[in-house]
């Protein structure tokens, strides 16, 4: 079968001719997220999409694998023209089965994961379910975006960045990208009108200052509850967090490199420990 | 009360007198495993140590955290001289908790995570909740090593992997680190006297090949479960891989910053799209 799809820039100019794409789509949240469902009506625009997505909320499951216990695919009549299936993993195992089951001898073209209900710029990106799975996609060698609303809202308006999605869907899609495999995307609560336009940022140093809230649970047992605050201490302003304060959309080519390269010489004298003088 | 600590070269020579540290133990595998008992036994000989593990195994858990459910802390009586406890949630909550809960007013010198069975080198450093939790107390600020012996059995002998704990243990805690707070530290499985020293390096590009067994369970429903091939495709003579390979501890000084700074240049024609032209 050939499936094609014609481009035309915004004045409606022919611009080329594109093989239909093969979109795998997931998220942390759930089929029941409105994120999602906003994501595939994009991806459907580009091609065949297939979802994969858990079965329960999976919201700070960062790069969690399941390896313990069996996993399981059911498929969902979830829209129409769209294959989709609930999975009782992790956002990353949904990703793998994605890749080595149900799609296993194709070439997928590009994985979308989102949309987040609530921002995973900065250190968020490390305990994002959202952006562990297209991490993982990016780590198989598939173009790969994440994408956030700082929004938590169940009923967040999702129409501004369902058309940022479209346009970053269309770019990688047409152009790759030069080097990785991976974007972090987070938009901000705003109309599109007040969107000023997209920024490519480093990943703040920005964190979170946490606590626990102590209580008791009914049979007397105390427990602790995680809470905390987010807290900038990076001024520069080539980060995400400072694109997504003045009004900008933040887009961070990651990676999976966690070397910190510069402390490398500077560790040096370690190599001349003696551990065989004990 | 003050606690001194006499440090003495291989030769007996006086080198340092240093306050006795406040050391924060965790792993993945939980109190039973060896590996913990190995390290806290090193890290007692530094002063005072606080052990918070996971209840479970939580092997493979990433960076997740628990934000849906409350956790709890179990005190259980571990080895003699230290205090123990048992947490219902993942490596990092085990952190979170014994630096918010448990010493919440203290300065933590040192947290470490391990001894591991089974190798955190190369990518395994985002799926491991070894290297998470040490990855966690780094992002507090707290120096942190995460510890992996190449060995999963366990029986593992870990009288080696003792001696370099305690090498670097004392290293960290007399020279702090220059830039970053995270050591990735792999271990091989091999006697003392064959382990040829230490190369400090970079993350290894190595990643895993992953299938899915397929399988029917009792009910006849259809279950996949993760298996994988560890695969090499770095040839590199400066990673953690190749030390490992060659008889070396690796060490790879690590951090959080997931940013691909070359492809931001490569990016800039993506902030000229017109998101307001549709």
């Amino acid at each position: 079968m050939a499936f094609v799809l014609i481009i035309h820039d915004y004045d409606c100019n022919f611009v080329a001719i594109m093989k239909k794409s093969l979109i795998l789509v997931t998220n942390d949240d759930g089929l029941f997220a409105p994120g999602i469902k906003a994501l595939v009506e994009v991806a459907k625009k580009f091609g065949e999409v297939v979802v994969v997505a858990p079965d329960s909320p999976q919201s700070g499951q960062g790069h969690a694998i399941t390896i313990e216990s069996p996993l399981r695919l059911k498929k969902i009549h979830f829209m129409e023209g769209v294959e989709a299936y609930e999975c009782n993993g992790t956002p990353v195992d949904c990703v793998k089965l994605g890749k080595h089951v149900l799609l296993k001898d194709r070439k997928i073209d590009l994985c979308v994961s989102g949309i987040n209900h609530g921002s995973n710029a900065a250190i968020n990106i490390i305990y994002s379910g959202t952006m562990s799975a297209a991490k993982e996609a990016s780590l198989e060698g598939i173009p790969s975006i994440g994408f956030s609303l700082l929004d938590y809202s169940f009923d967040a308006d999702f129409e501004p960045s369902k058309i940022i999605a479209e346009n970053l869907i269309e770019y990688i899609l047409k152009k790759g990208m030069e080097h990785g495999s991976l974007l972090n995307v987070n938009i901000p609560k705003l109309k599109l009108a007040d969107i000023k336009g997209m920024k490519v940022c480093r990943q703040g140093n920005a964190r979170w200052v946490e606590e626990f809230k102590e209580g008791m649970d009914p049979r007397g047992q105390k427990y602790y509850w995680l809470t905390g605050k987010f807290i900038n201490e990076d001024e520069g302003k080539d980060t995400d967090v400072w694109a997504l304060d003045n009004g900008y959309v933040s887009i961070v080519p990651s990676d999976h490199d966690l070397t910190l390269y510069k402390a490398i010489p500077t560790l040096a004298s370690l190599e001349k420990l003696n551990i065989h003088a004990g």
